[in-house]
């Protein structure tokens, strides 16, 4: 269930900034590494700290869901915990469809994260002839292009994963969103084209090492 | 060089927030993808839009560097894209030494978009013996972890970037600040500890995954 303290019904609900999700998601995986530490209370300066975000966006990205911990004391870690989690995560598995199995589709099929986090590749596709039918993980044999749409239908695969080259992204991206796979990954290095109903998240490692880099540069 | 029409010295730097920094990356390669489409000028509500971040945003994150844009006008692409490249894009090559040679690994040293960001691998370095002495990409031959110190060094290595599995990212993480890498990207699911002059970023999938699930989530 989600809770949403600002709201009362499906109608109206505020709208919760990209970022902020993105940091809640953060949030949730630095509170568990706390929990397995020990830590019990945490003040909002320290976890913010922690988190490297000013303590300011911290408390305004948490008031989108409520009101959560104890002033001059901080947050109960535990409690944060389970608070975020009903906000952020599913009690369900999400099925994945991973489309290019090259070194990065590997690494992806085979991080055990991606399961503990409750996200299961359930079907894998080439176009590399000599790859299909190979057993990439356990249970996962990739598949042949042609059968996105009906692997989606059957497996109801509700994910995409691209981790083709750039050059045959976007003609695997509306294969994906023929298929009425609504969320795509996208890790190839070019912006897809997308019809407004579909979200698209485009990952690109450079973007972190800008910001490293850009932090180098000013103690340089 | 730098610019900052708010500072006028080392000493008093308005500290821009690590999100903004991010943000504006993202901004510059949206804005490459305009230009090469033949996009002269875009309002900023547009620009906005295609970047999916609220208007305001943007407009915060770019006032941190100066005024950009004319009012009912919009930007000019070119004329943003080269003053963001001011700020944010270094006029010379970084130095990588990425440690694990698994899957991910490779992935990263022969993805062709870092070179072209100017990021370049200069070093590899693998605990498995089988492995070392393999050109794993043109020139780049795998090292024992041994290397990494006399590596870093004689190669300038300035940024690490961390592909092992979990279980060795803190001890590897260590290796590399002794040596005297101030960055890293981290590419294993755990946060590593570190002093504070050092800068990790940690790069983490299923964070992206998450916020795709909130949004298929609430629309369900």
């Amino acid at each position: 269930m989600t809770h949403f303290p600002h709201s009362n019904g499906m109608e109206k609900q505020i709208k919760i900034p990209e970022a902020t999700i993105d940091r809640i998601a953060l949030y949730y995986r630095i509170l568990e590494d706390l929990l397995a530490q020990g830590v019990q209370v945490i003040s909002s300066q320290k976890f913010a700290s922690v988190c490297r975000i000013n303590p300011a966006q911290v408390r305004k990205d948490l008031s989108f869901f409520g009101e959560f911990g104890v002033r001059g004391v901080g947050y109960n870690v535990r409690d944060l915990l389970m608070e975020i989690k009903k906000i952020l995560v599913s009690d369900r598995e999400w099925k994945l469809g991973i489309v290019g199995l090259g070194n990065m589709g590997k690494a992806l099929v085979r991080d055990e994260n991606f399961f503990r986090r409750g996200y299961r590749f359930v079907a894998a596709f080439d176009s590399d002839p000599a790859k299909i039918g190979q057993e990439v993980v356990k249970d996962l044999f990739i598949r042949s292009m042609a059968e996105i749409s009906l692997a989606t239908d059957q497996l109801r695969i509700e994910i995409g994963v691209i981790t083709t080259p750039p050059l045959h992204a976007q003609r695997v991206a509306d294969l994906l969103m023929d298929a009425g796979i609504m969320a795509i990954l996208n890790f190839s290095a070019i912006q897809v084209r997308k019809p407004d109903c579909c979200l698209v998240h485009n990952v690109d490692f450079t973007v972190n090492l800008d910001n490293l880099a850009y932090h180098l540069k000013k103690r340089s």
